[in-house]
């Protein structure tokens, strides 16, 4: 029986306060519409991101809220206009969309696109203005387009990436976000060269991927940079072989670096968003050749400040949003990766509960004990 | 009669204190020695750089010497161990070396040889430690490898490149420095694409260099960006075909420019050396692609000071020296775009004067009224 064009009943956890555990409960989902899509989530994994607007702590506060973008599922209806998905397509839904149709789209370069670009204030649908989501006939609020934590959601179809349906959603399901956002920064905007040196600044998941894509390029060495010596070990299955603790030395991390390096390394890639982090990602570049990425978000008040003889000794300092991925022409790129061994995901995912236990994958992440904890929807 | 292994006796415009007119003299240049060359000096240019360190503000003052960098010549001798160039040849001293046997001068992406990078601080040779000019027995200093301003020099053979003998060394003698530095900039660095837009900071020889790389480039929109609005006119022989005087706006220049064209341009590149401007160069690129290239050299004590999330939306920069050109591997190329009509060098060119008249150049440079004003050694 085809649910197609029906509100559908199911159940959502939803986040009624600000740093409250989620409660799951039975909502309303109603039919997409205009370029909007309606899916059923299968697997769901917990970003740091989702906690940070849980919070709410220094930002406008917008409840009740279904959160959740790291996803799998598989397309359940289609609204008006939609033609590149059907029924059934497996896909991932991603925080930032593609429209295919802005000047950023149509760059070579850009990811960040016009019309779908991350808007965390917002908590409705683009068409209307409003949410698909709604229990006794009250709204609930949308987050960054997705809200997977509910065994339907509604997105738009530039913010769905279709995928191999014989990829396992239970892994691919961490690409939607932080597992892209460190692995492109790396295999997308530093380039590292087979065999050159890179620093990884912050050895969470974001980090953990930037040494994954560090592995797969070739490098021959990869520091590992972070205040928790604890990280060290899980990190070297990522490929991470230095470790060093800021905390061990007396002179800045730059300095201790570039003596490790003859003069720095080739590549950086800094993912905490701690500005003093950023500033030493940049300074421990070698000079001639050495280019840092900047991944990490920073505060509202931050100031990147060095001095401008580093960069015209040719040193380059890029950022990147999602690790340059543009979500619907190149997320079935890195699915392949992984289908053919040359990325590894399983590593990342260090625990799964069911959805009546999601608040479990927020105490795991909280204590920092999970690098990614996924959520399965059905079971 | 050969004058190899001989002392020469020839003209020189030496400086013998900060800021005083040059005084033409009969100087002794001694021959070369382990992997030098003597050059006979046929045209010579006058460079900021020179007028710079003749002012001696602010630096350690090293007098008496004789300045220049921007030439072109001919070999008269080699010393020994020098295989790759031979009396009659012609060539460019270059102010920066390539030893071709460093990590820099063996790493594609750089130019900053270990061994020959410039040094502003020494005025003497790298093999004994000795000056080869002489007056009277007592030394007098070299400057940056290159000494240009005598009939006869010795240079390091990391810092001659070899050119075309076809080519007029009365014009491409001003591709040794400052319109390297610019063109380098625009087309090895920014790399602007066809149709793109470019905002050039600072339309003095090298902001014009730059402008003539994104002429090339076939950029659309070249903006130029100067304090000094009489500088328009000509620019607009170099491709620029907008201007804007931060002077004229209430608002940041890079607000404006971002007004101009809808969000920012593609490139910019910076070529004053004030920290404002680099700054504004960074933030008047677009998000998602834009990248700036910074050119100009700053002062000492300035801090390079911006939002992160400028970069974080995906925005670039660089820095680069001598346009990253390795001066031996490249220069002849770059005579070879001048020789095939691609790259316009004469309007460069404003003025010419006799080595005798060799300070009124510094008074055209001084009072603004050259690009470059090339000194003819003999007539």
């Amino acid at each position: 029986m085809s649910t197609a064009g029906q509100v559908i009943k199911c159940k959502a956890a939803v986040a009624w306060e600000a740093g409250k555990p989620l409660s799951i409960e039975e909502v309303e989902v109603a039919p997409p519409q205009k370029h909007e899509v309606r899916l059923k989530i299968l697997f769901t994994a917990l970003c740091h991101t989702d906690v940070y607007f849980w919070e709410a702590k220094g930002q406008q506060p917008l409840f009740p809220r279904i959160f959740g973008h790291e996803a799998g599922g598989v397309v359940e209806s289609v609204g008006e206009g939609v033609t590149e998905l059907q029924p059934g397509d497996h896909v991932l839904p991603v925080f930032t969309g593609e429209c295919k149709e802005c000047t950023h789209c149509k760059s070579e370069e850009s990811n960040m696109c016009d019309l779908l670009r991350i808007n965390t204030d917002r908590g409705t649908m683009l068409n209307d203005g409003q949410s698909r989501f709604s229990k006794d006939g009250k709204p609930i609020y949308h987050f960054v387009g997705t809200s997977t934590f509910s065994e339907y959601t509604v997105c738009h179809v530039g913010s769905v990436a279709k995928v191999n349906p014989a990829a396992p959603l239970d892994k691919v399901c961490v690409l939607s976000c932080g597992i892209c956002t460190g692995l492109g920064a790396t295999v997308n905007v530093a380039k590292p060269k087979k065999g050159s040196s890179i620093a990884i600044f912050g050895l969470g998941a974001v980090g953990l991927a930037a040494a994954e894509g560090a592995r797969i390029s070739g490098c021959s060495r990869i520091i590992g940079v972070d205040l928790n010596p604890n990280r060290f070990e899980e990190a070297k299955k990522f490929g991470v072989n230095e470790f060093v603790n800021p905390k061990d030395h007396n002179k800045p991390v730059q300095e201790v670096i570039a003596e490790m390096t003859n003069g720095g390394v080739d590549r950086s890639v800094e993912c905490t968003g701690s500005i003093q982090a950023m500033i030493s990602a940049f300074e421990c570049v070698h000079d001639g050749w050495g280019l840092a990425v900047l991944v990490g978000v920073p505060n509202k008040d931050d100031a990147f400040k060095t001095h401008p003889m580093n960069f015209l000794n040719e040193r380059t300092l890029k950022g990147t949003f999602y690790g340059n991925y543009k979500p619907r022409t190149d997320l079935p790129g890195v699915v392949e990766k992984y289908m053919n061994k040359e990325l590894e995901l399983d590593k990342f995912i260090t625990h799964s509960v069911s959805f009546a236990d999601i608040n479990k994958a927020f105490d795991l992440m909280l204590s920092g004990q999970s690098i990614r904890c996924v959520i399965r929807m059905e079971n």
